[in-house]
């Protein structure tokens, strides 16, 4: 083992550095672990834009959405071996709330965060406890398996949907996030359309043979009505957190619609409440994932069953952090980012 | 039979006449029912304030909270006969619409409410399609079932709220809906608590026994948190209709917390979407009652499960229900008024 490595370390005031960090062996429950790729997260840009500098402050080596190797455990990491193809359920709780209690420590009141609250995987080498890694088959490959964190957010937002084979399916937002829950839907059964303005990224969706509407060119209530014969839209994903897609969701909901929030709005918009009461429709909340939306992620990307791979736009080595930020900042034609460590 | 009977029309402006009407006998499948008692509704009064005029315009007989006892029947009313009392459930819809046929007439795209959409209860005798008709036993005291109606709302809201026995509750507006729902609540198990602010509800509240927090008072998100150890409300009904009932609602929830949206919200509130993020909270908007809810109605009513005839404030004759309206409407001391046909 060498005994220093590279890191990448966000500073404050939209820039990384990179450094050496010494290598240290793992303390008893914890997993050293070789990183492969690390996605960049909308949670990264957020932390990029300095949003978030109160909570992670400027020694922080961010990232969560890897893929890896195990090198080396400390002791009582059952079950875990050096050698093994690994990702981290990036998720540390108390164990002691009423969430905990409740047995969803995934929405844990003091939940924190690995690459937020924690040093993430923006290294070549990250120590995390042992309780959030999740084997992989040694056949995976690497840069698809750093798309099962992403993923595993599709998995559990379409899991708590109920989502029935057949349902008309309007994902409200078509980033890496939007796609990947159509996806998802689609494997589910879901007749899937997809709201989106942006044209890089509606070419991205394209090419996965999704039908796609821009709102700003068509009226998305005309043609949610049309497509359904007046019925509405079944289950609707709401991954834009703009007011015009609050405003959307109840539009085009069908009586009883399920609909998913999965974007995080910063700002409360104002919410057609009298449409819930009229239609019975009901709203749903999900927040990352629960252990059993990892392994569904795990299978589906070990088995080929969705094309996460057309989401993956670009590759960065890296010591090309600061430009891998910089791009997707800058230019809105990226999907998905991965910064390769060159394992 | 008598050749005429006495009906009171609502004519626009805050007024009603009380008319002579020629009696008819019904048509193949209706009913024609002798009115005992007929509650008066916040829709009805809704209607008294000029809002409905639109819809019923000024020679509409309003009420549908009612009971009575069958008189005569058309053809084709199987399982109805002359003597038997009964109750109606006033929706009349379209057998046709997508909500239809999901099963779910009583949301239909086109749903007609009889007491709006045709002529209601605030008359001595009332013709009703025989599907309206639910069959009361014998023993039943009638003006207990008046408030079959209204009840079974409550059922309604309990019921898909999937209230577990133990679970913490809190109902936001203490009406006579509220007061229902809190009932129905309790009844099923749940530890109710109700927040309202006018002192004559409470003291009738109060009688019923419930713990009631005047969140003008005090901080209602505080003594939740209190009364739960920080774990927060799991079942919330909102039936305030008010921006503060709508803060409430997300601010006291707890982890996975089902928010119960009873009240009508004409205006779009702000709705703290972070929150349902955050704690993956679900909102469902319910609406009016299905045939099993006015069933369940029928036997907490026949049991004397839960104790409606608290919240019968006044009883009026058909004669004042000029002065009732505006008695309700000027004086908030009342809960809930019926209107009584004599018989």
């Amino acid at each position: 083992m060498n005994e220093t490595y590279t890191a990448a370390f966000y500073r404050g005031n939209r820039t990384f550095t990179i450094e050496r960090q010494p290598m240290s062996n793992p303390k008893s429950g914890e997993v050293l672990i070789q990183v492969s790729y690390c996605g960049i997260c909308g949670t990264d840009m957020h932390a990029f834009h300095g949003n978030m500098d109160e909570r992670i402050g400027f020694e922080r080596i961010i990232g969560h959405e890897m893929s890896g190797t195990v090198v080396a455990i400390g002791k009582d990491c059952n079950n875990i071996e050096p050698g093994n193809k690994v990702v981290v359920r990036p998720l540390d709780h108390c164990s002691n709330c009423p969430a905990c209690h409740a047995g969803l420590s995934h929405i844990c009141h003091k939940l924190k965060i690995l690459g937020l609250d924690s040093h993430g995987a923006m290294q070549e080498f990250w120590k995390v406890p042992a309780h959030t890694v999740h084997l992989l088959p040694d056949d995976i490959q690497m840069d698809l398996a750093a798309m099962i964190e992403p993923l595993a957010v599709a998995c559990h937002d379409v899991r708590l949907s109920e989502l029935k084979k057949g349902e008309d399916v309007l994902v409200i937002g078509g980033g890496p996030i939007g796609a990947l829950v159509a996806l998802m839907a689609r494997e589910a059964g879901g007749k899937v359309v997809i709201s989106e303005i942006n044209p890089h990224r509606t070419a991205v969706l394209e090419k996965l043979e999704f039908d796609i509407i821009n709102p700003s060119e068509r009226d998305l209530v005309v043609e949610m009505n049309e497509r359904t014969s007046g019925k509405g839209i079944d289950v609707v994903f709401e991954v834009s957190g703009s007011q015009a897609g609050v405003d959307a969701m109840t539009a085009v909901a069908a009586t009883r619609a399920r609909l998913v929030l999965v974007a995080i709005h910063a700002v409360k918009p104002k919410v057609d409440l009298f449409q819930f009461f009229w239609r019975e429709l009901e709203l749903m909340g999900v927040r990352v994932y629960e252990p059993e939306d990892y392994e569904m992620a795990i299978d589906i990307i070990t088995n080929g069953k969705v094309d996460v791979g057309s989401l993956i736009t670009d590759v960065r080595s890296l010591s090309e952090i600061q430009l891998a930020f910089e791009d997707l900042d800058q230019n809105p034609s990226a999907m998905k980012t991965l910064i390769t460590m060159g394992n």
